[in-house]
């Protein structure tokens, strides 16, 4: 199907968000599994939940705009989880693991952070105002989780990975 | 290699920055080649000077911290350039395709925005005042071009787009 306007575009993108995010709920078990800190065990299961609603908005988006929620193999997401699971096969002492992950998390977040900040361009542009509130939404949930990753690095997790 | 302290894994993100960076170098010039603007076109071959110079500078921070400079595969870039691949493959309309290109570069940025966010905070918790100035400068060059994107997404293709 030929992309003939920025609607189609929008729609070919959503579908790649769609998908992305359906690939970090199969990662993030994974490594919540790999995490030895509390703090970051706990956040990484907070994004876990705030993903599965994410993708909920996702399938209200698709239904605004009349489209079938459907997703479209991300394969950016392929790559930046291809590359977490190899930093899990690693072996690290477990502080330095912990702030491995947060690395991984954090290229995961800033994916997001492009995606969204980009479909949010579209629609506020194409002048869908509730597609655009629900995308915000998420934008900013995705640029709080990449600000509490780097407190939990910077004020925990790197101190004990020690020098 | 065990990674046992900050500083191993240190080496080891930059050595993932390290190969991102060249596969942009790759990357690039069919980016310039897929794209109709002349603005986008510019922007994009600016970018592929400033890489050139970003990995000059990652040659110095390997030389500071006695490494030798290497890469080693960066899966992440990977999958985000197999994406941006797949996205010229597809039939666009040419501003359509601009707003992709945009799109997909918007992308690179963004892992590389986590990236160097990373080793700026662990170079900065291990007191390496040096390499940390040549980090940051690269962090804030790669900030300053997802901005540009963003700015002729919005003021001149996304338009062209139509809706």
């Amino acid at each position: 199907m030929k992309l003939n306007n920025l609607q189609d575009l929008l729609i070919h993108e959503l579908k790649d968000i769609y998908n992305a995010e359906q690939q970090i709920t199969k990662a993030l078990p994974k490594m919540i599994k790999a995490a030895s800190s509390d703090t970051l065990k706990q956040a990484f299961e907070e994004h876990l939940m705030v993903t599965e609603k994410q993708i909920e908005r996702l399938d209200n988006v698709f239904d605004m705009m009349g489209e079938k929620a459907k997703g479209e193999k991300c394969k950016a997401m392929e790559g930046i989880i291809r590359e977490a699971e190899s930093m899990m096969d690693e072996r690290a002492d477990a502080s330095v693991m912990d702030a491995a992950l947060i690395a991984s998390a954090q290229r995961v977040e800033h994916y997001e952070i492009a995606a969204y900040g980009t479909v949010c361009t579209y629609a506020n542009q194409l002048g869908m105002k509730d597609v655009l509130n629900l995308l915000h939404q998420t934008l900013e949930e995705e640029k709080m989780t990449d600000q509490k990753l780097t407190q939990i690095a910077e004020k925990s997790i790197n101190l004990k990975a020690g020098r």
